[in-house]
Parts: structure tokens; sequence; C-alpha cells
């Protein structure tokens, strides 16, 4: 069904009938000029902002309309997990071109619920447009969290230990494997489970809870541009280097099967391929055997993978012969 | 300068130069993965979210990089106005296609940095993409309001008298000069305050304000969709119909003495042409005299232009024959 045959307030009903569910704290919900929301006290509120457009951040071949939606407020909530937050309101704006339908928007509206609910965060905003030819996707959530837990990137010290959660590449190796494929549809079984890591990543915001109330780390991130690149955050801004032990980074089995298929150089893809969505960060020497005495209470696993040392040293990443490993894809820039 | 040349993070240290500046609730600005705001007990948390596409909302031809700067918080702005609360932080996202300049998004910046500072608003998070094709401009501003002094749109009663601030059609007047002349560097002197009350509206923050602290509304929202379509807004949700006296309608000098030259029905442009950005509001009886008492402390005049009716009457605009007037356009679609 074309969009013009329900119009931008029919569309805006459909979207409210699906997103909009009462909560106490929700005083009023979308239809009015703005949302009310009634805020605790002596809580924080975390805000942050996140633009999902075609062709850049994500490829219509590549991605059903469902697990775009999901994956649109799942970047958003990754970022709230980082700061050791939970994710309580969201607003989102939608650009729509002529060629997407309905049911599309119907679909991407059903992931964008279900995530919604499996975090319990409910919607106080939107906005929709006609967009000239590409579907832009903006999304704003609004997180909670007590001051003193709030896990920032510039407290990372030398002599603090790095930890990650969960694996790393398997996101874009996921997207190597639809690149080369040319399609979601084209995708053999065996690499499934990678390109849904890809399409459908977890934001790790228990983990993230877990590290802030037993105050666990000193700094955090969450792995959106790659490992490098998101570490170079915490350590410009903590004003320190650090060192990471290309052997100690976790990598799925699938990832360990499947990626020389794809590349002579996979650890790039663990180290600089990004979107992985799991959470970086770094503990103070003291609290390292707190953090693995609670590893059993992460739902994914928790590894050592390097420390923070001198700022002069700068970031390298060392095989196990010590020697300097030269990463051949450092992060992504939109405009380079 | 083109954007590659300073690459994406250069473009976010020149954005956050000019628009980030410390202000005591922030405790996290930007450059962390969200920010951290102190939230006060005992008020609403207001949120609104606003696209600007180009091609859609803004053509490149008709207005500066830095008076789409202005607009784009402006017309957030003006819907925090509409619940009578106040502007407090704003995030921004910007999609930049490869057409676009340095020079533009500087120009751009201190337009959004003059209108926050005008209104006290403060930045709390941003992220910049590229856009294949079109500049993309999305706004989230978050507001705040004492939970008694929020007016709704839900709230109109039968026999309520219904008021305008400011006047209309000037915008929409505005906008068909800038299209009749093709571009901004075409347009007369005399039509130039036409012009810029649409390219630089001006939200009605003050205005909401004292409506909202003096109890003076029953019902509020600001003209964004154009009269007839934000007024069927409030009739909608307060199932209520209205009329409006045709001869009533505040219209200004220049659109007075110039909308003959480019329409023959110039009060369509008052009563659909939109973008006027004025609040519109309904008045219990009982408040009129308040109001009318108040009158000097507006900053724009206040005119009464209809009342509240009987549902089934629906929203009729009359002539000074108490003729029904049948508006040509009555709002807008972006999908129709």
């Amino acid at each position: 069904m074309k969009i013009k045959e329900v119009g931008e307030f029919g569309l805006i009903e459909r979207i409210k009938t699906k997103l909009a569910f009462p909560h106490q704290d929700i005083i009023k919900g979308i239809g009015d000029d703005a949302c009310a929301i009634e805020t605790q006290k002596g809580r924080l509120l975390l805000s942050t902002i996140d633009a999902l457009i075609e062709d850049v951040h994500f490829d219509l071949r590549f991605t059903s309309a469902y697990n775009l939606g999901k994956k649109s407020l799942a970047v958003n909530i990754s970022d709230i997990a980082a700061m050791g937050g939970t994710p309580r309101f969201f607003l989102v704006s939608l650009g729509i071109p002529s060629k997407i339908s309905v049911e599309f928007i119907d679909e991407f509206v059903t992931g964008l619920h279900e995530t919604a609910n499996s975090f319990q965060t409910y919607v106080v905003g939107g906005d929709t447009s006609f967009s000239p030819e590409k579907l832009n996707i903006n999304i704003t959530l609004l997180g909670e969290a007590f001051p003193s837990d709030v896990i920032y990137r510039d407290n990372a010290h030398v002599g603090d230990q790095v930890f990650v959660t969960g694996t790393l590449g398997d996101s874009a190796l996921g997207l190597e494997i639809l690149m080369n494929r040319k399609g979601l549809s084209r995708v053999e079984e065996r690499f499934k489970d990678l390109v849904e890591r890809h399409c459908n990543p977890t934001p790790r915001v228990a983990e993230g809870r877990l590290i802030a109330e037993n105050r666990i780390a000193s700094a955090m991130i969450d792995i959106s541009d790659g490992i490098i690149s998101d570490l170079g955050h915490i350590c410009e801004q903590s004003k320190v280097g650090a060192k990471i032990w290309l052997d100690k980074l976790p990598t799925s089995e699938a990832f360990q099967k499947h990626s020389h298929e794809f590349t002579d150089r996979p650890m790039d893809l663990a180290l600089g391929g990004g979107e992985d969505y799991e959470l970086l960060f770094t503990v103070d020497r003291g609290n390292v055997d707190l953090l693995n005495r609670m590893k059993n209470r992460f739902k994914t696993k928790v590894t050592h993978i390097g420390e923070v040392v001198e700022p002069n040293e700068g970031i390298a990443v060392l095989d196990n012969c010590g020697k300097r490993y030269v990463v051949g894809k450092k992060g992504f820039d939109h405009f380079l």
C-alpha cells in the first residue's frame, strides 16, 4: 500500500497504535506539541541522538524493515548502556521516500516496538516527513542513571586493565558476507548468525548496569566505530595510551571458522570493523578481582584484552611476540 | 572548504566549539556516549522532535545557512512554547551531502547558536553523518514546565473563546514571494519583512509562559500547519467544534498591502498557509477579562478570533454576513 493512500495523519495513527503505550511517568504522550514526562529526583537524565541514513548506515538489500526498526533503537540503547544507564524514553523522526510502502513502515515499527519492549523504553515524540530520495531515521533516546553510577570516557588511568564484553568482528564479517553475496536472501544458512549480529545487534544494558552499580569501570564506551577508534576516544579524553594484545581479542567460533573465506586479515575486522555494540571498559587493578568474581553474573563473556599505558605510547596492538600489529582499517569517518 | 578536508571529527570539533557552552545542569556535555543532565524535582520534562529535510521543508535557494540554523531550532522551541513550557536543552543530528561546504555548516551553527542563546537553550547531543543527496536536519528539544502550568490540546470546552497571538499569513505570503521571485537575492526590499517572517520565525515563548503561569488558556497549539489544520487538532482532541470570524483574523500591514499582488484569495494564506508559529489558544469565558487586562504585558498583539462550539458544528470560518467561507488550502500533508 502506498503511503499517500493513508496520508501523513493516517501513518502517524498506525505508528502510534503500535508504539505508544501508557506509562506512569508519561503524563502526556504523542499527539500534542510535545510530550510531558515526570522525571525522578536525584537521577541524571542521559540523552543521545543517532541518525541512520539509507545507503550510508544501511542498505535496503541487506536488511529487513523489521531488523532496521530493531537496530535503529538498539544503537541508541547501546550508548546509554555505555554510560551505565537505563534507557527510558525515545523520540523517532522518519523521513520517508515514496518508494517505501505502508507495510514497510508497519514492519519497521514492529521491530522498533519489539526492541522498545525488551528494554522497557517508551516513545515520547515523533515526526514523519516525506524525504525525496533516501529513507532517514533519527532516534533520540533518553535514559536515567544515579549520578554516582554514570561512567564517562575520560577517567581511565595508567595501569587500568582493558576489558571487553562478548566477541569482536562478527558484525563486520556479517556485513562483508552480505556485500559479497549481494543481498540478504543469497546468504547461506551457515553464515546466518554472523549476518544476524550485523543486522540485529544486542545492546549490553544489563552488563553496563552491572559494571556501573558495582563501580567496576573507570571509563567505558560502546564499540560502534571499531575497537581501535573507540579505545582512541577513551585514551584521547582520559589523556592516556593503551596497548591491547592481538591474541586475547575474543572472537566467536563462527568468526574463527568463516572469516578466512572473506579476508586475508580477519583481525582487521575485529579491530576496525565496528558495529559490534559490545562494551569496552577500563578497570583499576584493585577492581580486577571483583570483576573476576562477578563474571558469572554477566550474560556475555568478559575478556581481559589489554592495559592503559602512558599517553606518549599511544595506542598499540601487540602480537604474541610483542611486535606491533598494524591495523588495515581504523574505524570509519563519514566524510573521508 | 570541502567537509572531507576537515573530516567528521574535525567538523564535530567546529560545531562543539561554537555550540557547546557549560551550564550547571549539564553534568556531561557532548563528547561521550550520551550527555548527562541534572533534572529538577517537581518539574515535567517536555520533549519534541522535528525534521527539516531539503526540498521538503526548505529550499536552499530560498534560505541562508544562518537562517536555516535559526529556524531549525525555532520551530522546535515553538512546540515547547505551545505547551506553556520553557525550552532548555536540544540535540541536533545533521545528514550532510557533499555539496555542502564547511562554511555553510559554520554559518548554520552560528544561526543555531544565536537562537539557542536568545532562548537560553543548551546543546546536549549531536550526530553528524554523510547524506547521499539532501541536507537533513533533525532537532530534539527538551523543555521544562511545572505540572500545573502545562497546556495541552485536549481541554477546550464549548463556549471557550479562541485567541491568537501576532499576525497570520505573513510566512505563507513570504514563501509565495520567494517562489515567485525564484530566490532570496531577487526579492525586492519592500517584501523583505514578509520573507523574513517565513525564513526566520519567532517562537512565542514569553507569550506561552504568560498564558500558562496565569492559567489563561484551556487549550493551546502553535500554528505550523495553518490555523484551520491546527485548530482542527485542538477540536479533534477536545471533541468540540469551532467557528472563527474571517474579518477578525489579524494580518500585518505588509500582508494587507502586498498579498493581492500574489494571490486572488489572500485569506487562504492566513487560514491555511502555515508556518506562522503564532500561538492559537482557547480561553474560558470567565478568563477573558483577565486576558484583556493582561494584554499590555504581551510583546505581540493578542486577537479574539472565534469561539468553541458543539462538535457537530465542525470547524467553520464565517464571513461578515455569517456565511461560511470555504478555504482553498487546508494545511499540509507531506504524503498527499
